[in-house]
């Protein structure tokens, strides 16, 4: 067979080839912007020439530092397709990470949302390798700022070379992309993502099993363009011409309710905090999402409580997907097997609770401490263990990757079950489970049943000390607006779910649950709060 | 990213972990036999085990000789899994053909069905590399036979380690399996697969714009697992744990249409000459086809007319495609992008009678005798090349590897149009086009116009030479039975339709069209027949 590699630039010239009509809808600073598929492919050919022209070379680093708009997905191709390697910096670390990041990764040039450049201009000091600053916004003037040298996005684009060549020596194992995933503790830890990764991973997501998107899809990843490559929606939508939608800067449960409204939305993707958000939004009632056709959710176990109400009261499909910034990231995604349509409604919202079985060309296994598999009864906890083409095998340039990294597989830090039909459960995150009397309970169980109650916005589980059991739960809860709710009350709603041993010895009400910066409870924050 | 390989083991492996209890239905010499993917799982590596006690080594070839059934399906993942190469036999090649790519490939064993004893019995005397023969039937009792050493299939499996390891250590670039070809002239060229290449084409397979296959298909392929993989279905099929419906020996357009009855069959593909004979089969009106949401057509051109039937008539989704054996085989799908499912019928059936848009992963050019790339206009006739990592990059030890493989492309030999939305149609083969007075007239056009006419079973056109014009084209018409038609009424359907200069000098009447071992039209026979 021919050795043609797998790389991202037959992605984006595929989109200019065969679906130039079709369209990417973007929502800026100043409002929506349509541009067909001809001019994204026009306009990313001149900002990759705008690269070369500032110096970027193969290999090298561009950081991005935005939203999810048109740019950010032109910078996606523009800097891969050259040869250089797409850095999606989270716009919510710590001005300490941010700087750490930038400079451990060495990014040459920084492209930046002009809302965003106050955070960049803070650290800008303690900056060692970027060359070039450019400040993406809708006008090609340049705002005033300390960042130098700064350039113009539209003015680079608009002076850029649209018939330029992408690179032709891209082998399919040279890094495409990297992503710093945040540590539990420490420094953030850098993944690199490659052409062939990126690639396959793109073919999986298409898949009729998988979340089967085609061109006829009009997709909006809410999950941001700067974490896991935004689910790498944005590279399958564009090798299949789907439409694509973009929700810009500062989304609200309202903007994205109006824009799957407005746009015709019939795939989008987020964590189950957004979900819970847009939830509330929906029952306005206001709002036709009858075409979406799905909900991706991942990033942390999405509520029972949540899904039964996306698919009842709204109608709306909810597929329930597990992964991390390590594995691209889809691993698995929980969906019905034939055989189990017939199954009670209660028996198939279970099934599509957990986290679901592994995509086709991934491996997975769950170990015992001794590193022997667990029983695939649904009851035995173990960790979860990745392998395959999209698997990350190191962390970039970090000692830590001894730790993760093990005998050809990525150790996850996540317990789960097995069942005997291969789907996953998580059951906790190796530090979040608690170990009372000897015996472990599971933080998000717990959670996902408090989260059913009525009363209940959400809610976070964690271990407290305790000097006869070892560890105690604790639940932290937050009520919905105009809701009210006793710690009495709160148990008991628990109490024919769990044994007795389970039950929290306390519930904490509180306004807020601190998130990390990608939407996830932080537990170590919590368990400060709660232990002091 | 991890340097996992993308091989055969994988599909087969997750069969058995998650797919278990889903089937495969094989008809074989004595009836409809049921297996699970457990069972299959352990028969696969009971064979692989036997293929090794044997003497089979890394790489060596394993010959197949045989219908589609569950047996077959076994060796294709057993000889690859094991590092060796599958090597599936056309049936219906000449002896001399028989012994020429049973002695190039080196074939190290053939597995033969028992009713195919007689073909290789014929040639036995000629092989030089074969150590061993296995006679596939549902007896372990070994048959009169003159093959010698033969061994039972099922004595084997019987005795085989149906807990056997497969090789891990399979490069993804390793060959998988091969196939030869059919020429024009001279003996067949042989086509390596590789364990990427089918790997890619399975994923492909399965994507929602292709033929979005998945585990609650249930697939019959009716194109011969000895030819060209059976366009990837027993790969796919296996990868994401779908039910098989393997439609065994002496396949005849009532069997086919009672097993898409009888198993529910959902998509089946075959060559336009199997879809025209089940067409005659379905207006006996007694099958229930409801399940049938795809027909997959492909090997040459499909006529409009049989694809409007089928949906018209039979409410069947018609998918046309192209591919060939050099290309595992899927290059092409004719569907409808989503802003073309507005346009009035016609329009739309003209866009899926056309030969479609490449898939995901693979790139086309077509150009004209100076290797410049034709207009995109629907007009403009060209040579149709292909690129990508499913594509063959040479044949197997073979001088006319050159004349096909070119500067990185596929030069298929196959003339087509391709239009504006990057859709291919084909006009003819190289040879077939029929050059008359400096221009070019398609036959490929001519035959499906004339199997639009209602009495006109199957059509082929080809050139016979011609003092004035150099060429001008010829019909060869078999009629329906019970239809009767005159050369005038023929010629008459056709006028308006086409320029005069096109219409067939002569149509001659016949009862059968000579076709290759694949069901294609031999047109060189036809040019001797006419000729005579």
């Amino acid at each position: 067979m021919m050795d043609t590699p797998l790389t991202l630039v037959s992605l984006i010239e595929r989109a200019e080839k065969y679906f130039s009509k079709k369209e990417v809808i973007s929502r800026t600073h100043t409002g929506i912007q349509h541009f067909t598929y001809e001019e994204i492919g026009k306009r990313t050919r001149a900002l990759a020439s705008a690269l070369k022209k500032l110096g970027v070379e193969k290999g090298d680093r561009v950081g991005t530092f935005a939203w999810n708009h048109h740019r950010h997905l032109e910078a996606y191709f523009a800097a891969p397709s050259m040869g250089a390697v797409l850095h999606t910096i989270n716009i919510r670390l710590s001005p300490e990470h941010l700087t750490y990041i930038i400079n451990h990764a060495e990014d040459k040039v920084l492209l930046i949302d002009i809302d965003l450049l106050p955070l960049i201009e803070r650290v800008k000091d303690e900056l060692t390798s970027v060359k070039a600053f450019i400040v993406m916004s809708d006008e090609k003037e340049l705002p005033e700022s300390t960042l130098s040298p700064l350039y113009s996005y539209e003015q680079l684009v608009s002076d850029g070379d649209e018939n330029f060549e992408y690179a032709t020596d891209i082998d399919e194992n040279d890094p495409a992309g990297m992503c710093y995933t945040s540590a539990t503790t420490g420094k953030p830890k850098g993944v690199v993502y490659t052409h062939r990764g990126i690639f396959l991973h793109s073919m999986a997501l298409s898949m009729a099993d998988t979340a089967a998107i085609s061109e006829s899809d009009r997709v909006m990843p809410v999950v941001p363009m700067f974490h896991a490559n935004a689910w790498g929606m944005p590279f399958v939508s564009t090798m299949l011409g789907a439409t694509q939608v973009l929700p810009g800067p500062m989304m609200t449960p309202q903007i994205i309710a109006e824009m799957i409204d407005k746009y015709d939305v019939t795939i989008s993707a987020g964590v189950p905090t957004i979900w819970l958000g847009l939830l509330q939004e929906l029952e306005k009632g206001i709002y036709d999402t009858s075409h979406l056709r799905a909900i991706l959710c991942g990033g942390s176990a999405a509520p029972k409580s949540m899904i039964r109400s996306y698919e009842t009261d709204f109608n709306i499909p909810f597929i329930h997907a597990y992964g991390m910034t390590e594995t691209t990231p889809i691993v698995t995604l929980a969906r019905l097997k034939s055989y189990q349509t017939d199954l009670s409604e209660e028996e198939r919202l279970d099934i599509r609770s957990r986290q679901g079985t592994v995509v086709p060309g991934l491996d997975i296994k769950v170990v015992d401490e001794n590193g022997d598999e667990v029983e695939a009864d649904g009851e035995a906890m173990g960790e979860l263990l990745i392998r395959g083409p999209w698997i990350a095998d190191e962390y970039y340039k970090d000692d830590r990757t001894k730790d993760a990294f093990k005998d050809g597989w990525l150790y996850t830090g996540d317990v789960v079950t097995i069942d005997n039909e291969g789907s996953i459960k998580i059951v906790d995150r190796m530090g979040d489970l608690i170990k009372s009397g000897g015996e472990w309970i599971s933080s998000v169980d717990l959670e996902n049943t408090l989260m059913a109650h009525p009363a209940i916005f959400e809610a976070a589980v964690i271990a407290v000390p305790d000097p006869k059991w070892q560890e105690r739960p604790v639940a932290c809860v937050v009520l919905k607006p105009d809701k009210l709710a006793t710690e009495a009350e709160v148990l008991k709603f628990l109490e024919p779910q769990f044994a007795k041993w389970w039950l929290p010895d306390k519930v904490v009400f509180m306004k807020e649950i601190p998130k990390t910066s990608v939407g996830k409870f932080l537990k170590r924050d919590l368990r400060e709060i709660v232990n002091k």
